[in-house]
């Protein structure tokens, strides 16, 4: 159930750039007016920019950075359950730490949302850095009934959804098998998959994703392999990019589901950063050159090694052999 | 660190039946006499039964079952971590719930332990009847270094284990694959393994075990399918189980992350309820009859349905064809 101030933000979203009356808001919403009043005015000191005159009614004119974007990313949105429901908080420890908390009483496709993560995760125990307003971090909250074998997939397949997201603004991404993205060469994008499970039966996944949004100063260590969008001259809203994700996101999840991984894999090979090329394959700190020869429909990496035998690739980390870049 | 009424307990034990004086558990635990005495009337409180003569100093006779039984379980426990922390609730929601809270702070082979669970916890979101001194009801925190595929093996692992504690006491226990133990043809104790694991990486593992130790009245619709020892009239002390149980799993434990399954799959296959005979493979509601051929290497179920056609089981429920018995 949509509170009485999202009602009120999502009519005032739909009659952008008109004034509505307040007469109207309150017999659509069988509210009192000054209960709208209220809500307008909380909603302005959220960051919403509305203009109220006093025969005309009120009207949205803009927003500022700290109001809370979650109303505008699930109103109307083409989706049946990603994204309808959005926790967003300005700062928390780990939007992963939060899904967790609240997985089990929560429908899946919920989204938290944050917009500076004191504790980002990364994979393997790792830290993420997540400034605030340097990026677009966010974990969704799945819960699909497949066998726990299948369960790695999920990662491939949200490294497809936002690569397909990417190409539909226009920008041209690849995936670093198997959980980065990559613009020019450099890291833009993670994916930390997590799961709580029975032996044999997943209770939940969560899937978060740090995107680098905006402009950011890199360390020295990581600026020859790490970029933001912002600093390569492309900007995103990100509210505009969720809205277009999460319908592609459930679409490849719905066809998963249903056993059809062909438009994934597809993105998968096609857009892979790693696929024919020479990377070194490094487990528990030991680096093996291998050569890249496929990904599986299992999303395993196929890579063949100098002896010309043929490993099938489940975990570890791959990293690419490249003199000047990241990939 | 053991705290200090932890070590007085334990030098008790180890010269049960005969005085030891204040003055020597004082030097020895560089304690006041005071602190000694304090903490021996806060162990008479927690159920042990202490004697004390003015000249002679303490000497252990006897508990009561209130007496909190961790100190016991861990003392002088010949495994290296397994059963070497034990957390003791007299009552608690469920044993899985807290091991799971407490997880990523534990070492592994932390044991969380309670006399009653109001929210036991079974296979798939059902539950298990936890009353009061009903059963022995314990959960193990692992942290294995396996990749995700090997996990499944772990609830197997757990079974063999049980399986080879009661017939080192002579109890003749069959294991019906997956997850529970049969006792007469009845089930006796059941296995519920979770896991926390990042889409590659296993986080932690939780195994939840209950077995039905003390007299319990069964509701008529399972009393012709479960069963406890005592009802068989068969005494098992919860402790001396524990004590002997925590060595033979440590020690199966170990060989398989060396990658040794042998012993486990000898248990397994020739203390099967379920090999050699017909069953019925129930999955989403559908029983097809098939023929239980064999449990490969992996601990899956070899099955072979009546039109010849071989198939493995990974998943799902197993149930068995009989007349007259639950097996």
């Amino acid at each position: 159930m949509k509170s009485t101030k999202e009602k009120i933000i999502n009519i005032l979203i739909d009659n952008k750039d008109k004034y509505i009356s307040g007469e109207s808001i309150s017999e659509k919403l069988e509210v009192s007016r000054a209960s709208v009043w209220k809500h307008i005015k909380n909603l302005e000191k959220e960051g919403y920019q509305i203009e109220s005159k006093t025969s005309q009614g009120y009207k949205l004119i803009g927003r500022t950075d700290t109001a809370n974007p979650s109303y505008e990313i699930s109103h109307r949105l083409k989706t049946s359950f990603m994204g309808q429901r959005v926790d967003y908080f300005k700062t928390i420890d780990s939007t992963n730490i939060q899904a967790n908390k609240i997985a089990s009483q929560s429908p899946e496709g919920t989204v938290v949302l944050a917009d500076e993560q004191t504790k980002g995760k990364g994979r393997i125990g790792r830290t993420w850095v997540s400034e605030q307003n340097k990026g677009l971090y966010f974990s969704t909250i799945l819960k699909p009934d497949i066998a726990l074998m299948q369960a790695p997939f999920i990662t491939q397949l949200v490294a497809a959804s936002l690569t397909k997201t990417f190409l539909d603004l226009g920008i041209e991404i690849s995936i670093k098998w198997p959980n980065d993205l990559i613009y020019k060469g450099k890291k833009v994008a993670g994916i930390l998959t997590e799961m709580s499970a029975e032996i044999d039966h997943i209770s939940y996944i969560i899937v978060g994703i740090g995107i680098n949004l905006y402009k950011k100063d890199f360390e020295d260590e990581i600026k020859d392999k790490a970029t933001s969008f912002a600093n390569e001259g492309i900007e995103i809203d990100r509210i505009e990019f969720l809205r277009k994700f999460f319908p592609n996101f459930e679409d490849l999840y719905e066809k998963f589901k249903a056993g059809d991984k062909r438009e994934c894999l597809d993105i998968l090979r096609s857009r892979s950063a790693v696929l024919g090329r020479e990377v070194y394959k490094i487990k528990e700190g030991e680096r093996v050159k291998v050569f890249a020869r496929d990904i599986d429909d299992m999303g395993n990496l196929i890579v063949e090694h100098e002896s010309g035998q043929v490993e099938t690739v489940f975990t570890g980390e791959i990293s690419i052999r490249g003199l000047d870049s990241y990939i």
